[in-house]
Parts: C-alpha cells; sequence; structure tokens
C-alpha cells in the first residue's frame, strides 16, 4: 500500500508531465505554422486568415520568433476565462456551454464539500487512532489514518459521518436542482432565441406502410393532407443513397492518391510516381500512378452515373421513412408528439434532427428490425461489460512468447535476447487489453449505429451511456473488489443482496490511494495532454506535406473535431461518483478532484473556445443523463457507506441511512417530472408564441422555399440541377423559381443559391448551418482517422 | 401431507358445498319476491318491471308456486350461455365482455396444456418413480408420484419438463398476441362505433396557474384561445362541492331515518316512535322520532342553502382543475397528448374520464402534493404487503382469554366452560386476521384515492394492482415458502440472488395439495357464492321492510353492484399463475384450475347479463395489466423451474431455460409496443375520421349546448335553474334556450329538459349514460355498506 510519501512522489511525477505538456502546447500554439491546429474554430468562424498571407518575411511565416511570447506561456487560461457565458453559446452554442457548466457545478459542489469534510473529518477519524496500534500487524498506508477506517467499530463518532452524508446529499441535490432549472431555462431561451430552422417546422416519420397501387410520396401526401389538413405543407422523401454514398466515398480517397503523386510528380519533375497493383501496392503489375488513379476515377465516374439514375428513377430506392413539413411550429409539435395511425407500429411521428444532425444511414433500417437490435445490443453491451476479459484473455495465451517463436521462427534468436525477452513477456500481455480499450469507444459508437438511431446526437448519447457502464463496473467496482467483472458477477449471484454492499463498502477506504493515482494519470495528466492536439497535430501536417495544394485543400485539412461527448462525459461523471463516493470516507481524495475539475475547466474552456467546432447542436439534450447519474452516484455512495458501517458493527444507524436513498429517488423523480420535458417535448405555448411572432414580422415568407432541399441527403447536393429538382420538396423549378421572386424583397432566406454552388454556405438556409461551417458528412465518425469528410463535387472533373 | 383420498374428500365437501349453493340459488331466483335481487340489470335497462304490478293473487306475488320451475334447477346455465357477444358489449358494455374473454381465455390456454401435459407428464413422472422406495422413510403424498419430484436426479426425463415448458411458454405467448390483438381491435371499435360523446371532445386539464388579478376561467379560456385558436370551444370549471356533498351525504340519511319512522308509525299508528338524543340513541332526553328528524333536516337544509351560496359566490371554490372542450375529436385529441406549457408541472392535459367515472372528490387536491401522496402510498403499500402481520399479531396477543376476561370479569364462568374455552381458543386469533383480510379491498381503494387518480375506472385498477402484489407475496409465495411474508424478506435479503427460485423452487411441488385445496375452497364455492348474491339479498329485504314506501323507492333499493374489479382481476390472474406454474410440475393441478374457469365463465356471464350494471365504461382498459401478469406468471414459472432443477442436479440444463425468460420478456416488450397505444392513446386517424363523419351527417350541431353540463359536478343538478345557469358551460341562459330552439329540429340531443327534472335521464345527454341508468355518485365506493347513493333532491320537501 501507498505511503504519504508515495502519493507524493505520484503526484509530482504526475505535475511534471503535466507542466510538460503544458510547455509543449504553449510553444507549439504560437508557430504560425500551428495556427490552424489550435485555433481552426477562428478560421471557421471567419474570424482569422492564413498567417502566411500576413505577409513578414519566409522564416516568421512558419516560427515564431518573438522571445517575449514565450514567456508568458500560461496566458492562455486568463484568455480562456474572458468570454462570457452568453458569448460562448453564441460562439460555440449551447452544448459546449452546457458542457462546460459540469465543471463549475463540479467545483461548485466539491469546493465546499472539501472545506467541509477536511475540517470536520479529518479531526475526528485522526483522533480516533484505532490504526496506530495495529500498525506493526497490519499493513496500513498513512491515508487510512485520515479515513473512516481510522474510527473504531461501533463508535459513536459515526453519526458525524451519517451527518455529513446526510449534508452533503442535500447539499448536492440542491445544487443539482438549481443546476436543472437554470439549463432548462437556458435551453427554452435558446431555442426561443433561435431565428427560423427546418427542424422546427419539420417532424421524422418512420415506418411509413408500404400501399400497393401507391407511391411512398402519395401515400405520405394523402395521410398527412387528411390528417393534419390545416397544417401540412410538404414532405422530404428519404432516398437510399448509402450505395452512391459508399461509392463517393470511395472515389474521394482515390482523388486523394491522385492529388498525393500529382503533388509528388510536381516538386520531382524528372520521376513520375509508379505504383504495383496488387495488395496493397506489394506486388504486381507495375505502373504509372497518376494515369492508374486517373482511370480509376474515370471508372468510379461511370459508376456513380448509373448508381445516381437508379437513385433516382427506381422507385424501391425511396425509403419508407420522411421529413414532413409543415405550416407552423405549432402543427410540427402537434405531429411530433401524438399518435397518428390506429396501428401504433405505422406512421411514427418524431420531432427531426436538425439536418446536420441526421445519420442518414441509419434512416434505411427497417423499422421492423428496430426492436430485435435493440435487444441484441443490449445483450452484447451486457456480454462486453461483464465478459470482454475472456476473449482478452485467449488472445493474450496466443500472443505470447513461444507463439511468437512458432509464427516467426527466424526472431528466435533476437527474442532469445534476455532483455528483450522480460520487456516482451511484460508487454505482450498487456497488449491485447490496450489495443481493446483504445478501440472501445469505437466499439461502443458502432453498437450504437446498429440500435438504429437516427441522429448523430442520440448516437453519441447512446454511446456515452454504454461506455458509463463499462467504467462503472470494470472501473469503479473493478478496482474496489478483486478479480475480473466476470468473476464479481459470479460472486454476486451467490451472494445476499446485503451482503453486496457490506463487501465492496468494506474495501473502499482501501483504494483511496489507488483512485488519487488514477486521477492524477487519467484526469491531470490526461486532460494536459488534450490540449496539446498531438494525434490531430501529427495528421494536420502529414497533409500539408502530401495533399495540400492550395488554401483551399489546407483549409480542409484542418480537423478541428468536436468535444468527444462518448468518452468525456462517461469520465466525467465516474470523476462525480468517487468525489461523492469518498467525501465521508477519505475526504483526502477530494482536492484531487477539485484539482482536476478546475484544470479541465480552463482547458476546455480554451479549446471550445479556439479548437472545437460542433457537429451538430442538440440543445444540451444530454444534461438529463448527467443529472440522473450523479444521482446514481449518491444512491451507491450510500448504499455502499451502509455496507461499510454494517462491517463497522454501527448497525443501530442503519435506520438513519436508509431513509436517504428513499428521499434521493423522490427527488430524482421529482426532477424528471418538472423539467425532463424540457428537453424531450416541445410545449405548444412556445410553438404558437413564437409563430405568432413570426406571421407579425415577415407574414409572406414562402416557407416552402424555405425547406426546399434542408433535409435534402447532402450526397445529392452533387447532382445535377435538373436531377436535383426532382428530389426536392418543391418539384417544379420554375414555380420555385418563381415564388423566389416573388419572396426576394421580403426575403432573403428563401434564396438559395443554385445547387452548383453547393459547397458555398449559402445554399442551405443560413442558420441552419448556425455557425456558418460547411455542412459535413454525417459519417463523419464512422472513419475517425481520416479528417471530416467534406464536400468536393463542385470540383469534379 | 394429503394422500389423493383426503382430495377426493375434499373435493367432494366443497362440491356438495357449491351444489348446496346453487340450489338455494335455483330456489331463490325464481320467488317473485327477490326478482329484483336477481334481476336488477333488467329492471334498469327498462326490459322487466315488478311482478307485484303482473297480476296473479297475493301469495304468488311473492312465493312461486309453479313446481315444473323447480325441476330445472340449472336451466340459467344455457340461458347464460344464449346471449352473443356483440349483444353482452350492447348490454352491459366492453368492459363486462373483455372481462368474460379473460376466462374464456383461461379454457383456451388451460384444456390444451392439460391434456399435453396429463398425456405426456404423469406417464413420465409416475414411471420414474424414485419416491416408492422411499415411501417407507418420508412421509410422502401419493400426488407427488404424479409430480416432478418422482423424477430421480440427474435423470435425463428433465428435458421432457424443459421441452414442455418451452412448447407452453410459446402456446400462451401466441394466445395472448392473439387476445391482445383482438380486444385492441374490439376496443378501437367499440370507441368508433360510440355516438357523440362528451369526453371525446373532453380534456381535463390539471393544476391550472393562479394569475393574480384573473379569475381560473379567464386564465383557462385566455390560454386555449391563444394556444389553440381554432380548435378550442369552452370549458366547464370545477367547484369544490365536497363540503357541500359531505352535508347532502348526512342529510341523505336523516332523510332515511325519517322514512323509517314514519313507515313505522304508519304501520302502527297507536305509538309515536321515540328515541333518545344521546350517543347512538343509547342515553339522553327522549324525544319524538320523527318531530326530530324533521327539525334535524330543516337545519340541514338551512346550512346546505349557505354552503351552496358559498359554493357559487366564494371564487376560492373554483379549483384549478377544468374541463376544456374542443369543437371537435382532434382538437381534443391534439391536446390531450400533448404539452401545453413551458413548465411541464402547469396546464397538464389528459383525456377527461366519462363523466359518470369521474371521481370529483379527488379534483381538489392539490397537484404539489401528489408525487409525495405516491411516494407515502408506495412505502405503506409495501409495508402492507411483508408487515401486516406485526400489528395482528399484536392485536391477537391482546385479544386471548386473558384479556377477555380481564376486561369482562363477569364472563368468566361461561368463558371457564371447556367446549366454548376451546372454541374461543381456536376462534379468537384467527379473528382479527378475518377481519383484517375482510376489510383488505376496502383499504386498499382508501389508499388508491389517496393517490389522487381522478377516474373511478383508475382507482379501481390500482387498487387491483395492490391486491395482486398482496395476493402473490403473501398467499402465493407466502404458501410456499414458510413463515410470514416479513421473515421471508429478511431470509431473502440475505440469501443470495440464485439461491431464492431454489429454495421457492424445491417446495413447489411439495404444495400441490394445499393449492388443490384452496382452488376448491376460494374458487369453486366461492364462485357458487357468488351466484347466490346473500348480502344484497339480505339488504334488498331489510330495506323492504324498514323504508320503501313507493315503488320507485323500491327501485331505488335495488342494488345491482357491478363486477368487483378490484377483487376477482388479482384471484383471476392468481389462477393463471397457479395454472402456469403447476403445468410442468404437478400437472394433476390443472383440471381444477379448468373446472374453475368453466364454472366462473358462466356463473359472471349470468351475473353479468341479469345483475351488474356497470358504473362506468373504460374500454377494456384493464386488459394491459391483465396482459402483463400473465407475463410476469410465465417468468416466474420460468424462474421457479429453473430453481427446482437446479436442485435436481440437472445443472446442465440451465443454460436452455436461461434463453426463456429473455424472450418472454422481449415478447413483453413487443406487445407493449404494438398495442399499449390502443389503450392510451386516441390516434388522431380514428379522431378525424369520426369528425369528418359528423360534419358531414350533422354539419349543423350545437356542440356547446351538448356539452353544456355534461361534466357538471352532479351535486349541481339539485340546485335551483337560476344558480345552475351560472356554473354551466354556456353562462347565458337565454342564449342557450335560443340555440336551442334554432337546432330544435336537427339535433334532438341538445335539448336537455329544465334542470328540476334532473333525476329523469333526459337531462344529461342521452348517451352520456350509455345505458340510460341513472347516474350513480362517485362517492359510492366509500361507503360500501350502503346502497348506492342517488338523487332525490327532486324530492326535498
Amino acid at each position: 500500500m501507498a505511503t504519504l510519501g508515495d502519493i507524493g512522489v505520484s503526484a509530482l511525477i504526475n505535475i511534471l508531465t503535466a507542466f510538460a505538456f503544458l510547455l509543449a502546447f504553449a510553444v507549439l500554439r504560437i508557430q504560425p505554422i500551428n495556427d490552424r491546429v489550435y485555433f481552426p474554430k477562428w478560421y471557421f468562424n471567419g474570424g482569422r486568415t492564413s498567417p502566411r498571407s500576413r505577409g513578414g518575411n519566409f522564416v516568421t511565416k512558419f516560427v515564431n520568433l518573438n522571445v517575449k511570447t514565450y514567456l508568458t506561456f500560461l496566458n492562455w487560461m486568463p484568455q480562456a476565462l474572458k468570454m462570457s457565458e452568453t458569448e460562448i453559446i453564441n460562439h460555440a452554442g449551447l452544448d459546449s456551454a452546457v458542457f462546460l457548466r459540469i465543471y463549475t457545478l463540479g467545483l461548485k459542489i466539491f469546493v465546499p464539500i472539501t472545506v467541509v469534510a477536511l475540517l470536520i473529518l479529518i479531526p475526528v477519524n485522526v483522533s480516533s487512532g484505532t490504526l496506530f496500534f495495529l500498525r506493526k500487524e497490519l499493513v496500513v498506508s498513512d491515508i487510512d489514518k485520515l479515513s473512516i477506517s481510522n474510527v473504531r467499530p461501533e463508535s459513536i463518532r459515526f453519526f458525524v459521518h451519517i451527518g455529513l452524508e446526510y449534508l452533503f446529499t442535500f447539499y448536492i441535490c440542491y445544487m443539482l436542482y438549481k443546476e436543472y432549472d437554470n439549463i432548462a431555462t437556458m435551453r427554452l431561451q435558446f431555442l426561443a432565441s433561435q431565428r427560423r430552422r427546418a427542424e422546427q417546422f419539420t417532424v421524422a416519420v418512420r415506418n411509413v406502410p408500404h400501399i400497393s397501387g401507391r407511391s411512398i410520396s402519395d401515400s405520405v401526401d394523402h395521410f398527412f393532407k387528411t390528417n393534419h389538413p390545416d397544417h401540412y405543407l410538404c414532405h422530404q422523401a428519404v432516398y437510399n443513397a448509402n450505395k452512391f454514398a459508399k461509392l463517393v466515398r470511395k472515389r474521394d480517397r482515390l482523388q486523394n492518391w491522385l492529388d498525393y503523386n500529382q503533388l509528388k510528380f510536381e516538386r520531382h519533375p524528372d520521376k513520375r510516381p509508379t505504383k504495383k497493383t496488387g495488395f496493397l501496392g506489394l506486388w504486381g503489375e507495375k505502373v504509372d500512378s497518376i494515369d492508374f488513379y486517373k482511370q480509376q476515377i474515370k471508372e468510379f465516374d461511370k459508376q456513380m452515373a448509373l448508381e445516381r439514375q437508379k437513385v433516382l428513377k427506381d422507385s424501391k430506392s425511396i425509403l419508407p421513412v420522411t421529413f414532413v413539413s409543415f405550416k407552423s411550429r405549432w402543427g410540427a409539435a402537434v405531429c411530433a408528439q401524438t399518435q397518428q395511425s390506429k396501428n401504433p407500429t405505422l406512421w411514427l411521428t418524431d420531432w427531426a434532427p436538425e439536418p446536420r444532425d441526421v445519420y442518414w444511414r441509419n434512416l434505411s433500417i427497417p423499422f421492423v428490425s428496430l426492436t430485435i437490435r435493440k435487444l441484441i445490443i443490449s445483450l452484447s453491451v451486457f456480454a462486453l461489460v461483464f465478459f470482454y476479459m475472456i476473449p482478452i484473455a485467449f488472445v493474450q495465451s496466443l500472443a505470447n512468447l513461444e507463439g511468437l517463436e512458432r509464427v516467426a521462427p527466424f526472431l528466435r534468436p533476437v527474442i532469445e535476447l534476455k532483455f528483450i525477452k522480460s520487456f516482451l513477456q511484460g508487454f505482450l500481455p498487456g497488449l491485447a487489453l490496450k489495443i481493446f480499450l483504445y478501440i472501445l469507444p469505437t466499439i461502443l459508437m458502432i453498437m450504437s449505429k446498429i440500435e438504429g438511431h437516427i441522429a448523430m446526437s442520440t448516437l453519441e448519447r447512446r454511446a456515452s451511456a454504454k461506455y458509463y457502464y463499462f467504467m462503472l463496473v470494470n472501473v469503479f467496482l473493478g478496482s474496489i473488489a478483486a478479480g475480473t467483472a466476470f468473476e464479481q458477477l459470479d460472486s454476486f449471484l451467490h451472494q445476499s443482496p446485503t451482503q453486496i454492499p457490506r463487501t465492496i463498502g468494506v474495501s473502499i477506504p482501501m483504494k483511496a490511494t489507488f483512485f488519487i493515482t488514477y486521477i492524477m494519470v487519467d484526469g491531470w495528466a490526461g486532460i494536459a495532454g488534450e490540449i496539446l492536439r498531438l494525434k490531430p497535430l501529427v495528421i494536420f501536417h502529414l497533409k500539408n506535406m502530401f495533399l495540400v495544394k492550395t488554401e483551399r485543400d489546407r483549409e480542409r485539412a484542418m480537423d478541428p473535431g468536436s468535444v468527444d461527448y462518448p468518452e468525456t462525459l462517461p469520465s466525467l461523471q465516474l470523476y462525480f461518483l468517487l468525489g461523492i463516493v469518498y467525501a465521508v470516507v477519505t475526504p483526502i481524495l477530494l482536492p484531487f478532484i477539485l484539482v482536476f475539475f478546475a484544470f479541465a475547466y480552463l482547458v476546455y474552456r480554451h479549446q471550445i473556445i479556439n479548437v472545437y467546432n460542433q457537429q451538430y447542436e442538440s440543445g444540451a439534450a444530454f444534461w438529463p443523463h448527467v443529472h440522473s447519474r450523479i444521482i446514481a452516484s449518491l444512491l451507491i455512495s450510500q448504499l455502499l457507506l451502509l455496507g461499510l458501517l454494517s462491517t463497522k458493527k454501527a448497525a443501530n444507524s442503519t435506520p438513519l441511512l436508509v431513509i436517504l436513498p428513499i428521499l434521493t429517488l423522490a427527488f430524482h423523480k421529482y426532477c424528471k417530472n418538472r423539467f425532463e420535458p424540457a428537453f424531450r417535448k416541445y410545449p405548444l405555448e412556445e410553438a404558437m408564441a413564437k409563430d405568432i411572432l413570426d406571421r407579425t414580422t415577415e407574414p409572406e415568407i414562402n416557407l416552402k422555399a424555405f425547406l426546399s432541399d434542408a433535409y435534402l441527403h447532402p450526397i445529392f447536393r452533387s447532382f445535377e440541377e435538373e436531377e436535383l429538382v426532382e428530389v426536392r420538396v418543391d418539384k417544379v423549378r420554375v414555380d420555385r423559381h418563381q415564388s423566389q421572386a416573388d419572396n426576394a424583397e421580403t426575403d432573403d432566406i428563401s434564396s438559395p443559391s443554385p445547387p452548383h454552388h453547393v459547397y458555398q454556405p449559402t445554399s442551405p438556409p443560413h442558420d441552419v448551418y448556425h455557425h456558418g461551417s460547411p455542412p459535413q458528412y454525417a459519417y463523419n465518425l464512422s472513419s475517425p482517422p481520416q479528417y471530416g469528410y467534406q464536400y468536393r463535387y463542385d470540383v469534379d472533373p
């Protein structure tokens, strides 16, 4: 067990690591050449232009020679704090602002708790001094002297701990209530302050029934004209363009290779690049690379033209899903919240996600398979959480030295070297586990995609929930109880329900040192690594070297990314859990968590202001999950304290603690009723108020034109104008132009430029892409190593 | 343990008891004097008039002298079967028809299962013959030889049991699916076939906010005119008339006493009845009864007049609850299913129950207290289910012989007599328990009322759920595991989750004889008692003797009652549970359940056709609960079989059985998605279709007049016309009469007779009181020993 000294050393190492990261960041960020890596958000906002075009000599374009700027290497911190919350909402959206509020909530909760716990509990625990006597016989860490372990069994002092648990629970609930209230208000204000947006008028309808002798479009029109006669406006059919999108993706990869080779040729005009046609370019016929890729691209273009025709002409490519738009927000709100058909599995309506939030690929999943998919994924997640060690252990048993020697006998002499052997023996077994943990978020995201949600934001929330379960079982419980999660599951099944909190509760104080180290390694150093952005930095410079030809290409090579909710939210929630559980058990852990929250707050504030460019705006839809997981942490802490105290023979205190979970649950239920609807539904009062405002300010708006291609699969933006007209909401082109002309004076929103120039952010209605960022592809996430897949069809040869 | 012979004797006794009941019923029902007890439904339907008015001599008016009718004493059975299901729906409503379908579902499920189980399992179990060897040492019943206990541990024969469990589960799920589908269709058809009804246009709005300087009515009007401008029609304010209703109830009791005394005086004109004014008439001044009650009634009338004025004039008596009506069903469906206000705890909308289903008293409960009430009641139900034995044991410890002797020493010589002593010793301890079980349904109903539901049907469903939990824990688990529920809870908390099914599973086969006896006593004899209607018979004749003066009074003395869902549904579900659990364990139990289902089906069919007059029509809203409890029974049976088999060392079969609960749960989830919305929501498609039909057939209907007093608190029907006008939906009386005159030709529904004659079923719109029955009070249930509180204000002196 670690002594206080050990912790000190560990803290020092981690602080040094963090400082090294910060120093590296401070140096790298002021180099003009890295400007696009550390300040991409400002490029997207149009607030910054390339430093290369700003003049100056050749060297200063790439390297910062101003010595002064190196001295104030922490000055990003006050800068990050300057922006007010309202400005952040305008700058980066509500999601980001609320994400930052989680950190301030952490500070607001844990600063007073830390002060109270340290002032009251440390004296109570230390003066009790049981462990001083035992020291010789048992291995006890110094930390334990400050913890509840130091209190004698049956001591009356436990009432101090119980009292504080009550106090902390009430305080946390109070803070949570205030925060939920605040965020719900912010969300409603944010939604109310938004300008006219396509999703306010639109409802996603799934499982449109096939009626023989009628096309999907006709059924939709007929159904909504009958059942919403006063409100129905139009609908956008959804085409199954997944295959086409796949072709586009492949073609794009080829285009990258072509660019790379052309650039290579330009730089060394004497040597025309060649490649081998076989697998991975390792063997096969040697051909001229530029010709080869040009040829391939030409073939792809043919295939794509065919596929495009198929998508447009084949009635089977119209999916039984549609985006139905209404004349008013009221009409859309009504349709989204009501049951349409007698058969409740048909005509399922729900709010449409914003256009850039739609995950197009899942729209083609037949509705019937969704239940089965969900069942299978639930079982898989359960298996993954509890049994993931089994395949890894299997791989580990294969990936030992003997196996390696059998596969590659020629390595034997090297392997047999003593220090290499010991290194490999220490390294290999862990490798499988490390690879698994590295790709775990991707696996969870794929699982969520299989579940069939149609919005990116939902996908990320679901992946985040799965990751949380994994962390809860394998990091939190797994570290406290001995053995793998699978072994725990087995032992828990054979233990009585009252025994489980005892088993875990007893070992909690002993694991405090482990979690302190965990917080420093994962929290402190991890966050410092976050600000360094090492991976995007490397990728940006690689792209710059091999692909970038024009300033425009360089813009595309920027990968601002967005806050990685599926990973950051669960770890954030884990810190809340640790803080709440240890608050009365080992309060010395709390300052470490405080440091984490404060530091992470600064870092993420800086990142959100300067780097990240959110892909979608969900209006803080993740908040209810954060809230309920903090409540769950409270419940866990209460149960574990109950278990811990029952082993301390403080049985007479049990009834006192049993009331607390019931009160906490009641509080949760109240909050759910009071605030959650604000995140799930859209009140008619709001909808009507905005409708009335619209009607008075812009009475003659042409909504149909405004919605014309908001919910068009982004792939169609590469189509020809004539083809495009067929798939738009307002099919007749002349009509549209006519109406546009009519409204030209009163309404500048409904004048999309011709679709040829769709890359310009003018074609989709301005305020749909809230921050004027170029629309990005939904498959962005599915191919993480590549940079955001962006439009380039307008440069088709 | 019982042998087969014991069971035979028990069966004989119960069959004889049942026959005795049936015989008594057969004799009593053909006596003209009992006609109103056994055929009240026909009186309410107008299909039958008093037998006394049919002529004949004096004796035949009261006693049936026709010998022939005594010979065919079972002829009610074929008669009960004659009516078709459609006729039953028209005659008694969908609730009753679906209630009967539960019994046929039981037959459909258990007839094939019984045949298969008996044919396959009995040979398998008997030939295994483990128990033959053990007979000498262990006390084993003969029944056990036919059960799974007889199979040797580790026998391969267990796969027969597992196979049959699979087969039965699939078969039951298939039947449940078909039944749910059927009933959902029946419900939608029933709703679609109904004529125009107030509840189709009306939404109950709770938690209307108080806006200072504005009355509740004004806020409601303003809110709905703003947010549903095209659909809002009018609203009915709800007055807090609970105190007034209480006065009316008291006055009514006095009126009864007056009637009784007047009748007494008429019969013996020589002796004027007197009474003492003290407690219970035991002491105090002696006064003339008739004068006394007349005086009291006069005082009450004054009080009531004051209270009436208060209700009408005091703005505080208008509750923040209102019934809002819309111009179309579509508008109401939209409002009921959507969130209205930014603050989701304000303006809560839900479908209005039908007017006769409203439980008026709960409308005055402030919304904020509902969450707390629900929490408290949940905790109380938990305590009641698990700890009810504690207070009863306490009472029992008091109510012993010594206690009795101490309280009443003069009884000592009697008590000391040997046979009386032993009788009392056997009787007294059980008395507290028996009284508790007798009043349990009333307690549960009171608990449900405290929860604050506003519809009678919901109240009954909630009470039924609570009763089911009680039966499940105390009858089913309590009989299987030893000890009280409290002791079990304690032992379960200290057992591992895998141990619990084993503990219970092992004792299941041993308890088969107990449950067979239970089915015969509670099922067979209980149902035979149901048809006899002993309590209503006695009460009717008592009333006839003491209160009835006119033919009209006699009509009011009839108490048809309605099917007692809170008691019958849970016991029905218990029989399903028993049948499903024992199907593979001790199949010999199944025939007893079959007899119960068949017999109960006949009896309830007869009762529904001839006796019961449902108080409300919920459109089979209880079905989802029945469905999910049968699913729960399946899950319980699977878990217990798993536990049982694991003690039989058939561990290798465990994985096979683990899949089954998962499949069952998936099936449940599918059914919930597929069918449950039909019971909770009203699809817009349906609403629109009916609206369109209405608009074409009756384009000029005056809806406002139609709805004018549909949702008026029934107490107001006793008010003066001038007062009444103030509280109605269309406040201006002249207007209303005007509009009535306008519509007189096209619309016969909207012509309520003047409120003086409100007792006639014409005043509330005809089809609101579906079967033309007189409106009954909502407090009917809260005062069970008295007969339905009905209107008599029109005969006020």
